[in-house]
């Protein structure tokens, strides 16, 4: 079994209209609705990946019923989500058909109280015995100490859990003080945290402040990874046109399976990139498109960096 | 005790953001969410106004629960409204923080099945004995024939009860010819029913095609009514700036509750134009500044037209 958490959930919403133009009334032709925040996401690709996942972080008010009403129907998802008195926020994402480019509105989240902080990580404690490995992904929610992502990984190390870290900012950089197993920032997230726009250069310094190993997305050009193992550089053979939101997410869900697998670095880095392609093709965050998945599969090059 | 219909409810979200801009992402800086739909509105008037109300039409999914807790915490408003499988649906109001402007994202609503309407038929009926007078509001979600107006005018008056008419269109067209006791349409769907921009001629032609009663909303220049008792022009002493949204739902109330309380025509069109400026003066539609309001009752001008 393998645990994401998700502190600031979110029901995705998408909007499709014909040319968003501001300060004009506009009908929307197609609602959907699906659970969001990354940790989601990269539980529904684990869950198509064959993997037995757990789901925790917060849950409240209506939003937060409907994203656990969604999660009932996800077959291979355990909620183990924690109630809070705040809505879980909402994101919308308006398409727009004429050019399909988006327009993203994000609530803040509900704020979290001290005792609802407390509560989570008496769950997440009680859950950890049972799981092969954890993935700590996205915001923190109001209210929660920016120091949580640390403890949260201090947590799994002492349970001897493998954690992964996902996120950005000053929660990043306390988080990897703490010695995560695996942290998957992007270039600039990467950047924030070190100050280096040279991606190798980074990824290693990012190393050194802690992670046990750095897989770095670069967009289009892949993941540059930096282990106790090596280091490698895994390109797709091929750009893939689409929709880049939830390609990261599939890439930790690359890794993370590949991790509880024990799948040598290289294959894990080949189904990441591979994933995260598959991700870019279709139309939703946590999902992809399972015959570009296996296409990508094999010719994806891994190569010593 | 007064009856209002709203057959396409809404959970009306207000999003503040620091400038929109089409295909970049914004962090929402605040949420208010509120029932929303045209006869929810007029029945939160009604009750400020001290009159009970009960509210009917369909309520569904999570978004449904959310306007009926909101419903349950209003003073005054009954909750008759009919479960259907669909979900209620949003309107979501992006006020630009810098300049005010407003962008607006309705969803379309819940695909209502011939069974629900039946079901919401037969509600309706029941509902009707105990009521001194019904409003039948706003547009008609998608599976609710575009006659269903008409029917509901024509079980109003075979049960006695007084019957207000607002939406467009040809649901407003047909209704009218049902022989409803009010309308109130503003000047573009009065222009659309009758093919005439020249407002008294077109508020006459109105009421040739079936309204016992017309009384035309012009905006900034308050009412015009056509009456079996005559004919006025009510006008607001000042043009008041502010938010328009919910004016016309005002004014509405206004005319309803001057209806049960046997008020003279001239008083039901001073109260319904100072409603309508005090909602103006307020922030949400279905809410009204109430100094406002008795401020300009006195000094609305009400001249025979």
């Amino acid at each position: 079994m393998i645990l994401t958490v998700t502190l600031n959930t979110a029901l995705d919403i998408t909007y499709r209209v014909r040319g968003l133009r501001p300060h004009a009334s506009h009908r929307v032709s197609e609602v959907t609705e699906r659970p969001g925040g990354k940790g989601l996401n990269v539980a529904r690709v684990l869950a198509a990946l064959g993997h037995e996942v757990t789901v925790t972080g917060f849950t409240g008010g209506s939003t937060g019923r409907s994203v656990q009403e969604q999660l009932a129907r996800a077959h291979g998802v355990v909620d183990a989500l924690v109630p809070v008195g705040g809505p879980t926020r909402r994101t919308i994402a308006v398409v727009d058909e004429r050019t399909g480019d988006t327009t993203q509105l994000n609530e803040p989240g509900p704020t979290v109280t001290p005792a609802e902080w407390a509560a989570f990580q008496e769950v997440y404690e009680d859950l950890l015995p049972s799981m092969s490995a954890v993935a700590l992904c996205g915001s923190l929610p109001p209210g929660v100490p920016v120091g949580a992502y640390a403890g949260l990984v201090r947590t799994a190390k002492a349970a001897g859990v493998p954690v992964l870290l996902d996120t950005s900012g000053e929660p990043l950089r306390r988080g990897v003080a703490a010695r995560p197993d695996l942290i998957k920032p992007n270039a600039e997230e990467l950047a924030e945290l070190t100050g280096s726009h040279e991606p190798l250069r980074a990824t290693q310094d990012a190393r050194r402040r802690g992670a046990r190993a750095v897989v770095t997305s670069l967009g289009r050009d892949g993941l540059l990874a930096v282990t106790p193992e090596g280091r490698w550089r895994a390109t797709p053979p091929t750009h893939i046109h689409g929709n880049p939101t939830g390609a990261g997410d599939s890439a930790v869900a690359g890794l993370l399976s590949g991790l509880v697998e024990h799948l040598p670095w290289p294959d894990r880095l080949s189904r990441a990139v591979a994933l995260s392609a598959a991700t870019v093709r279709a139309p939703a965050a946590g999902e992809f498109d399972r015959a570009v998945y296996e296409e990508l599969l094999t010719p994806v090059s891994v190569t010593a960096a």
